[in-house]
């Protein structure tokens, strides 16, 4: 533990050249959606830094810095990457916002209704992405069977419609939309906007500001971009990865290959691999050496995946 | 710090005989909602329990612990509070909800509209409370003009049929209701159950189970049973402050007191306030006996108001 | 969704016989410490019910929750763990404490040194305990060399005698211990408490009431009970595994299975098993059949686990 | 709602002229502490933008987003403070940091004593600090009578020298120091460093990488830097309190006005107050308009003010 010098002076906040210039550039989403990186904290050495301060040495190489970032992720050491951040201003129909809004360590100031009204955007679905019941999957959706493709267009139709339908009764009610058509009636109630909006559509757009930290960023990501998740907040998912890959390369390599990619064996399913991976003669020296002859893998992965399947007995 | 003796044995959990008596039983909310109890930990010597962790004494007589409470309550010392949850089950419109899940130190189980088909359950205000855009809270509503009082039967009528037609729209989209009409038709195509709810409007009913400590319960009460809160989700909040109340009657007395009648003087309302007591000849010592000449106030509640207003200079 | 009846009446919380049964009762942990149960809430049964808001059928067979519970703890669906809660007394040392604190997702109420005198008691290591610094892990021990086992008694005898001397300057510092020796001189000064106690090493005993819900309690037990946590912290782990397998057993079994014992294979991992597995003719029909007889995995496990390890060409 | 064009770029981060000069120096504290800036996200505009986001306007003129965020803090709403972050770095003893890790909504990696070793600093209070256990407030302290003042060098020479034995051992134990006397001795044991440190008292240093939200910063600095907070504490306390008022001036101004100079009144004290009030003649309108006639109070506060006392009855 060394005490730094009072007078050593750091010239800048950290950051990142790629994010700082797409700071403000909106990324459509949807079809009047979109994600704009309002600001940020930190870049990869701040992950570094505070791992770190456990034994004192600063950032060294890229290389062990990749490194330390993979162990890190790999063995939930979360901690570290608690200490960068990131605020996003968003604009997504109200449906997704209701999943977004789960995640419950983060920071939301959202456009209000019962202040100000909601314009007729509404999120309608591209024809390609119209899709029936999962037989699968009991929340999931699949590509409608053939001969039901020539509804597609009649369904996006009614959705539209009702849509704004919705929202002219939503106007009516209001009888005062400001610049929006139609004229205010002198002679006619003018709906409270906290109440009249009840009667909007979930697939009314809104918006919000939202900043969370990178290690909930990813935790939002392996649950959102999942391909369990709905495609629609899914489509939010992938630009925020997008955002993730320039702001922190190692990090977002680490996370698809630890997170993404990664299957968890369960203690049965280790015994059962064990087990057949002896039958086969797998387990003994040279298959193993087959097992590790991958570059992909660090020594310290090579070993622990080496050590994860003992013979069971 | 005594250790317990190790066969120090507790009987039973914490208890309530109000609460128990009401588990599982419905408060109806608005026109189709409710708050049903489902379960909670703890009771008001739990609170005193936990509180008294630092100086090693048990619970004293009632007296003293109603005492304690209200000074907990009064200086924040908010961890105690936290040693006691409740779990409720809830059905509420969806705007409603949007508004009651910004409270993030909580735990909700929500019911899926990815897997499951929402009835046709709508929120409809009851005439009275049918309100215009307020003139003096922007966030707010008040009653029409006597003029408009005619138009509000129409305002509701409008309101209702919009939502049935958006659920007529939403079940023809599905083409397969279950238990519901119409009848499924095998030559339209069933869109999924994610995508035709977003035709939904947000006066639909949904249901959760929800959990959270107590602490955060009074944060919730103080915001949402405020007279600035949507009259609708105030709703929920004056049987949950019921529910508090019948609970854990201390508490409630202390937080009607603390919170929801107090009133926060800012540094400069302080000076402000003492220059005029100083002028009214108020902050001698006779004058303020007559302040404090009041049987609701402790000796500590007197003390701490008399010594609030100095004179400035 | 169905609207509960109204005048449906739960006949009491949900419980569990076995932890009634233990309510108060202090298990012994390391030389002076404990761990009593003082409350919780919920039981397995009320798991499954807030997994089944979602879809509105209520508890099923015991075998069917078991599979249910099974399912969400491997898919990480840990909202309906949330909805159950633990509250434990622990008397433990102080550099325990300062590990256990970092668990932010819990409620804590710790004794005061700042209004209450420590006792001297301390965590002095049995001698199979004490350690030298692990060759292998730099944040680990190990056991001593055979030539150092001679050492262990005169280490132990370091520690009693250093834990006891601080606490003799504390006491001499306070001047005034209450019903401890030695007596208030005086004609010495008292050195307030909070001041003091910065003398008393951090093996010294403190005690606190903690509570926390059952998904965070096992995020706990993964990291505190795992072979790379300190020893003294693994102790209390243990006794709240105890707890838990007592409390919930499937939650218990299914944690065991998909936590302590699981490994999770990075994508690259994955990779590298498929091209061995592959090149050993074991992900053709007939071998992928012996991989799966085994009886533990339930069946969609085993499509689950089949499905992992894919040719990559 | 507007959508922001979809070009619409910013030229770089929020950023806070004071702060960036400011990065990376320490601070002293006590005397071996320190508080550095690492980082920072937002200025007092980012405040005021998520605040507007609900009405879609952007920043106004200073004086009038000086006013907003006096509301702001005035009303509790907290959530657009949670947009900007602070990160420092922090050198403190042991008991204050176990105070100031109670703070649970923040992000913390703090030196392991586990991987290395702790040097022999303590905190050792300076004579003028030194109190007796205060008569009045049971956690406090208080300036010792003057007949003990000579015995306080003989309680800083106690504390020195107990804290310089109490790491004599702990070096003992290690028996490999590295950098440090005494030098290895190959015949003696060499205790693991997560063991031999429970020998150390709570004025050893730590250090700490700390992040937190603007929000929550103030929580911890209401509290922390209040006159009931250990003396120790607040020293940290005074530095952030210096931190916040160069990089937010208005913010800092609000909290001192609405927080920390600020005194709520119980509902009750309300009915006492207005009760002499009235008595005093100072309910009606000349009196009122006495009150008032403050240059400090903004017209609204001004408004609340005179609204918050009424004649009881």
């Amino acid at each position: 533990m060394t005490t730094p010098p009072p007078n050593f002076v750091l010239l800048s906040r950290p950051s990142c050249h790629t994010m700082d210039s797409r700071l403000g550039l909106a990324t459509p989403v949807l079809d009047h959606g979109f994600i704009r990186i309002i600001d940020y904290m930190g870049n990869e050495a701040s992950i570094v830094q505070a791992a770190r301060v456990s034994y004192g040495t600063g950032t060294k190489t890229p290389n062990e810095d990749d490194a330390l970032i993979r162990y890190l992720m790999r063995h939930h050491h979360t901690t570290p990457f608690e200490m960068c951040s990131i605020k996003v201003h968003v604009k997504l129909p109200i449906f997704v916002a209701r999943q977004w809004i789960r995640h419950r360590m983060a920071h939301v100031n959202e456009y209000s209704a019962r202040y100000s009204i909601l314009r007729d955007e509404f999120y309608i679905p591209t024809p390609a992405s119209v899709g029936v019941q999962s037989t699968t999957n009991r929340q999931g959706r699949q590509a409608p069977a053939n001969e039901f493709m020539g509804q597609v267009e009649d369904v996006l139709g009614t959705i539209k419609e009702a849509s704004q339908e919705a929202h002219d009764v939503y106007a009516d009610l209001l009888n005062d939309t400001g610049r929006h058509d139609p004229p205010h009636d002198p002679d006619r109630i003018s709906v409270s906007r906290e109440q009249a909006r009840m009667i909007l559509p979930l697939n009314t757009y809104t918006e919000w500001y939202w900043k969370t930290d990178l290690h909930n960023l990813m935790n939002f990501l392996r649950l959102r971009a999942d391909s369990h998740a709905q495609e629609e907040i899914r489509a939010y998912a992938f630009v925020l990865m997008d955002i993730l890959r320039m702001w922190m390369p190692s990090v977002y390599s680490a996370f698809i290959d630890t997170r993404m990619r990664a299957f968890t064996l369960t203690g049965n399913m280790v015994d059962a691999l064990s087990i057949a991976l002896e039958a086969a003669g797998m387990l003994d020296l040279s298959k193993n050496l087959y097992i590790i002859n991958n570059m992909t893998l660090t020594r310290r992965e090579r070993e622990e995946l080496i050590a994860a399947f003992k013979p069971v007995r």
